[in-house]
């Protein structure tokens, strides 16, 4: 029998496991080969906007495969709605069966990705943070910070956002989440006095320059996931120690490494490398590092059976 | 709040409604372009063997897109389980809310497969038919004449099937359906004989000789969706009148026309054109034709949305 549950038990059961654990987990499994992640799905509106991706995908003889929906209607926002919906659905592998539907409203796409961020600066932010700089004020700039909270010691943010009422919103959020936040009205600075920086909007064009970026800072961009987007300069691609894609296929597609077609592949590598040991990834106080993050099946795999691990029965 | 039906409500609801008609209206607005379906997402697997399609797509400016999930795990049938498995969602095009999940085990898929099976019949198929030729003793073959009950008068059927046990099981079962049926051991006799031949299996090669298929006949085939699927013989389409696609694009990749190269443009149309009367179809009662029938995700849609407008509060 299908079990099909709400955001209330879903939020329940994520509490009682280590999902950045099972990310990085999700991300050794892909670099390692062992994953069969095919080509994003897309439906794309225009009236109103909306664009909907379909991933779907598996890792070789284990228990599931996943499917997940989810979409982003920015004209949500008006009509007193989130802008993300969807659902994730998990499948067995020996029989077709659904398992679990998971009627989480887009959330754990939010969450597998904030999930990832923290993955990301686990393993390569440096030792010494004096500030976090934040860019975007919408829900995945509050995660990242949520999920920080368990990686990084540092609790000042820099934060910036387009719109001033909504960065104040947000500065209130991040103070309830424990942290000593500034509302910083340029990009350059949040960029030059940040070791750890995270980008969060669904910016088409760069959002500081890339000489602001200062010798051992570390950035993490997650809004970039389709072709047109770029937060990043992408010159910062290019002088990086190491730039870490997800998935060095789907980054050159639709991350910020497909904006930066110079970038030279010697300094490429996959997170899940990083995270299984087989590359060192940042090896020096004063290295530039910057994580291309577009999101992966794997991730939605991985949190959908954490999830249903987490559920009391 | 996103409804969550089973299949015992979906069947209830099923009976409220024009299943056939609904088909032949999305068939429509295929053919004429105003929907938007992408390529099939596909996953396969070697152990245990299972093939996963997920199909999506919308009608423009209509009210919901639709992801379908549908597999074929063909060792089931020895845990006592369908081969098929699935799931169908309907989504709010405005917002991407999902509206509705459709928890059909996969039966939604044979059943839209069925309806347009029986719209075939009833565009393309000649006014006397003494036979109806079945190939086939799977849930495609009882649904098939489920559905051509409503749309040809003819109650003789010769039927066909590689394992004589499970002819006899399906002979019986179609019996009980109304139909006079003949189990038939030569598939070229039930060639021969019928004037609608439908197949529908998982065949690797033609069923019968291109020859055997008499002057005046329709057949159409719904068995093959995949590359390296056919149940037609290539010549059969070379000398038919008229070849009718479900979609022309995804037949070139999927269906028997993808197994018949030399098969000229000018005797190729869609089902949605016939269906708008934009092509006449059959023309005369000498006339061969052939429907190539692959599943169109807009099939889905309508039989997704037909089943929400049947289901009783």
């Amino acid at each position: 029998m299908t079990r099909v549950v709400r955001w209330d038990e879903i939020d329940s059961a994520l509490a009682r496991v280590d999902v950045v654990a099972e990310i990085e987990r999700g991300f050794v499994a892909y670099s390692r080969g062992e994953c069969v992640v095919p080509p994003v799905g897309e439906l794309i509106f225009d009236e109103p906007p909306g664009e909907v991706h379909i991933k779907y995908g598996y890792v070789r003889g284990e228990e599931h495969y996943v499917v997940k929906v989810a979409s982003g209607f920015y004209g949500n926002a008006k009509l007193g709605l989130p802008s993300g919906q969807g659902m994730m659905i998990l499948f067995r592998q020996a029989t077709g069966e659904p398992v679990l539907v998971l009627l989480d409203e887009g959330r754990l796409t939010d969450e597998r990705t904030a999930a990832a961020g923290a993955a990301a600066a686990r393993l390569l932010a440096p030792p010494e943070i004096e500030a976090i700089g934040i860019f975007g004020t919408g829900i995945q700039a509050r995660l990242q910070l949520a999920y920080l909270r368990d990686v990084v010691a540092c609790r000042r943010v820099l934060a910036w956002g387009r719109n001033a009422d909504r960065l104040a919103v947000y500065a209130r959020d991040a103070r309830e989440l424990g942290f000593d936040v500034e509302e910083v009205s340029d990009p350059d600075r949040v960029a030059r006095e940040s070791q750890l920086i995270v980008t969060t909007t669904a910016a088409k064009a760069a959002l500081f320059g890339s000489d602001t970026v200062q010798r051992g800072t570390h950035v993490t961009a997650v809004g970039s996931d389709t072709p047109g987007k770029q937060e990043l300069p992408s010159q910062l691609l290019g002088r990086a120690d190491l730039v870490v894609a997800d998935s060095l296929a789907q980054c050159r597609e639709r991350g910020e490494i497909a904006s930066a077609p110079e970038l030279s592949e010697d300094r490429v590598v996959e997170l899940g490398h990083v995270a299984a040991g087989d590359h060192p990834g940042r090896t020096t106080n004063t290295a530039v590092t910057v994580a291309d993050l577009t999101g992966v099946a794997v991730q939605d795999l991985r949190i959908a059976e954490a999830v249903l691990r987490g559920l009391i029965d």
